[in-house]
C-alpha cells in the first residue's frame, strides 16, 4: 500500500492586480508577458491573516473527509509567514475544523516547500498506513514584495492551496528526489517588507537546469508520466525545461499567466486550476518539480491506478474572491483572465 | 524495520549568563531557581548566524557517518530563525559537509518541535527502508527575549543538538501522538527583538496536563520506559508531570538548571548531557514529550534492542563553548556549573 492525493481546494483573495498596474513604475504589460508571462496576480488583503487563508482551503477538505478518514496531519508549508512564535499551523487547524489531537507544524523551503511537504506526507502516511494528511500551501509574497522594484515587483502572486493525502490500495510507490546549494543563498532572498532580491540570470538558468535534471532523474521508470506541473515561476522557464526533459506527451502545466509566482503555493494552484478546467488528464502518473531559494529543488511523482490525482469526489469549486477593477466580485478560476 | 536514534551531538555557545545577571532587574539567584529551576543559560553571540550553529552539531553526525549511511535528509527545527526566504537548512546542511542530494527544510512547532520533527524523520527513515535523517534543533532565544523583562528575561537560553535517526533491524516500531489547540495561540507568542509573552499560569497548567496526558497515552504499551525526556521548560512543570504519570522506575530527566528553555532544542540538549554524563541507561525504551506555543503538544518513543538510544559509537564529546564571567573558556557539558 502506497499513499497519494485524493483531494485538492484552493482559493485565491484580495485584490487581481493586472500588469496595467506596474505602469507608474514605466513596465507595459507586453515588456511583462513576455519576460515572464504574468497577465495578472492576486495580492492578498494586507490585514488578512495567514491561518484565514490557509484554513480556507483546509476546511473544505475537513468538510468533505473529516468523518470518512482519521486526519491525523496538517503540514503548513510557506515562506511568508514572517518567523513569529507559534507559527499559524495550530490556529490554521482550528479554524478549519481539525480535531485536537492533529500533528501541526510549519514548514519553509521557500518555492520547494509544497514538494517537500508532500513528501514529508507521504511518508507519514505510508508509514501510519492509515490516515490522512492535509498539506497546505499559503503564500502572501505581497507582503515581502517591493511594489516598486522593477526587477521583482511583477513577478510574485499570492494564494492557498491543500490536498489531502491518503494510503491507498490504488497507488503504488512513490519516489522523491531533491538537493539543496546553501552556497547559493544568496541569489533569492526575502523577507516580510524587505522586498525580494533575485539574482535573475543566475536563478533562470539554475532553475531550468535542477528542475530538467529532477524530472529526467525521476523519468528513469516503467510508466511514461501524464502531467509534469513544475513551480510555475515563469513562462519561459518552463518552457525550457520542457525542452529539455523527455516525458513523452505529458500535459505541461503552465498557469503562470493567472496567478504569477506563488511560492510555495504555485504547484498546487495550478494543479487546482487545470482539474477545475478539465484540462489535465486524471489518470496516470504525475510529476510534480520545482526549484526556488535556498537554493532547494526536487521532486515527486504520484501514481493512482485511479487517477494520478484519485479525486475521491468532485473537487471543491474554486473560487477567486476580491476585488477587480476596484469592485467586489466572486469567479470560478480561469474566468475571465 | 523501523527506525531510532543512532547517534547526537550537542553544542551551546556564547556567553554563559548565571541568575547574577538579573539582579539588575531585581531578581535573586534564590527566586529565579525556586521559581523555574533554572541556574545558568547560554546567550548565543548575536552576531553568529544561526546556521552555523546548527551545523556545529551536523558536522560531527556527518563526518561520524556519512561514509557508512546514505543522509538523505537534514531537518532544521527552530523558533528562532526569523522567518527570511530562504530558512537556514540548505546553508547548514552546505557547511556541515552534506551532499547536495539531500532533502532539507525548516520547520517550526515552537518548543515541540524537535519532537515533530523527529516524528517525521522516523517516518520517512521506515518509509524509504535505508538512509539516515538528521533532525537538528537549534535556538537562539536570547534573540527575542526583552532582557528587562522579569517575567521571561530569566527562562530562556540558547543551543544547538541533532540526532542522527536510521532504519536498523534493533529497532520496535516507534509510537506518537499529537495535539495542538490554535485557539490557545496567545497564551505563548514571540518574535525576533519583539519580546516574549507568557501567561504564566494558564501555560503551566497546560504544560503539566498535556505532557501528562501524553506520556500516559504512549504508556498503554507492554514495554516499560526507561527513560522520559520532557520539554526543559521549567522544573516545577517537570515535578509536577513526573508525579502525574505511572512510568515506574524511568529516569526523569531534568536539565533546566543548566540550560534554561531552550525551545526546541530543549530535549535533544538534556538527552545530550545525560549521555555525556552516563546518567542515564541507554538501554530499553525513551520516551520523549514536549508542550509548548501553537498551543502544539506531542510526544513519540522510540525502543532499540541494542538501546533506546541505538548509538553506535561514543557520542560526540559535548562542548560548551564561550565565556564565563568575561573570560573565554570550552568545558564539556556539566562540568562547572
Amino acid at each position: 500500500m502506497s499513499a497519494g492525493i485524493v483531494d485538492i481546494a484552493t482559493a485565491t483573495t484580495g485584490e487581481h492586480v493586472t500588469n496595467a498596474f506596474f505602469d507608474s513604475i514605466g513596465l507595459t504589460d507586453e515588456w511583462i508577458r513576455r519576460r515572464t508571462g504574468v497577465a495578472a496576480r492576486w495580492w492578498m488583503d494586507p490585514a488578512e491573516p495567514l491561518e484565514d487563508a490557509a484554513a480556507r482551503v483546509c476546511a473544505p477538505l475537513v468538510a468533505r473527509h473529516g468523518g470518512r478518514v482519521d486526519i491525523t496531519t496538517l503540514i503548513i508549508v510557506s515562506s511568508s509567514t514572517g518567523g513569529a512564535m507559534p507559527g499559524i499551523a495550530q490556529r490554521a487547524a482550528k479554524q478549519a475544523g481539525l480535531a485536537t489531537d492533529v500533528l501541526t507544524f510549519d514548514m519553509t523551503a521557500a518555492c520547494s516547500g509544497f514538494v517537500y511537504g508532500m513528501i514529508s506526507a507521504l511518508s507519514l502516511c505510508e508509514s501510519a498506513d492509515s490516515g490522512g494528511v492535509i498539506v497546505c500551501a499559503v503564500e502572501a509574497m505581497s507582503r515581502m514584495l517591493d511594489k516598486t522594484d522593477r526587477n521583482t515587483a511583477p513577478l510574485f502572486g499570492d494564494g492557498a492551496a491543500a490536498v489531502l493525502l491518503e494510503s491507498r490500495n490504488v497507488f503504488r510507490k512513490y519516489r522523491w528526489h531533491a538537493g539543496c546549494d546553501g552556497d547559493r543563498a544568496d541569489i533569492m532572498r526575502g523577507e516580510i517588507n524587505g522586498g525580494i532580491h533575485l539574482d535573475g540570470i543566475h536563478v533562470y538558468d539554475r532553475a531550468v537546469r535542477m528542475m530538467s535534471d529532477t524530472v529526467n532523474r525521476l523519468r528513469d521508470g516503467d510508466i511514461e508520466p501524464t502531467i509534469v506541473v513544475g513551480h510555475q515561476a515563469n513562462s519561459r522557464i518552463l518552457q525550457k525545461v520542457r525542452e529539455q526533459v523527455d516525458v513523452g506527451d505529458a500535459v505541461f502545466v503552465d498557469c503562470v499567466e493567472q496567478f504569477g509566482n506563488t511560492s510555495s503555493a504555485s504547484i498546487p494552484l495550478a494543479v487546482g486550476a487545470c482539474v477545475a478546467q478539465r484540462s489535465i488528464p486524471l489518470t496516470g502518473r504525475s510529476i510534480l518539480v520545482a526549484y526556488g531559494a535556498g537554493e532547494a529543488w526536487g521532486g515527486g511523482d504520484v501514481v493512482g491506478g485511479g487517477g494520478a490525482f484519485h479525486l475521491v469526489e468532485e473537487p471543491q469549486s474554486l473560487l477567486c474572491e476580491g476585488k477587480r477593477n476596484g469592485l467586489p466580485f466572486v469567479a470560478p478560476h480561469g474566468d475571465g483572465f
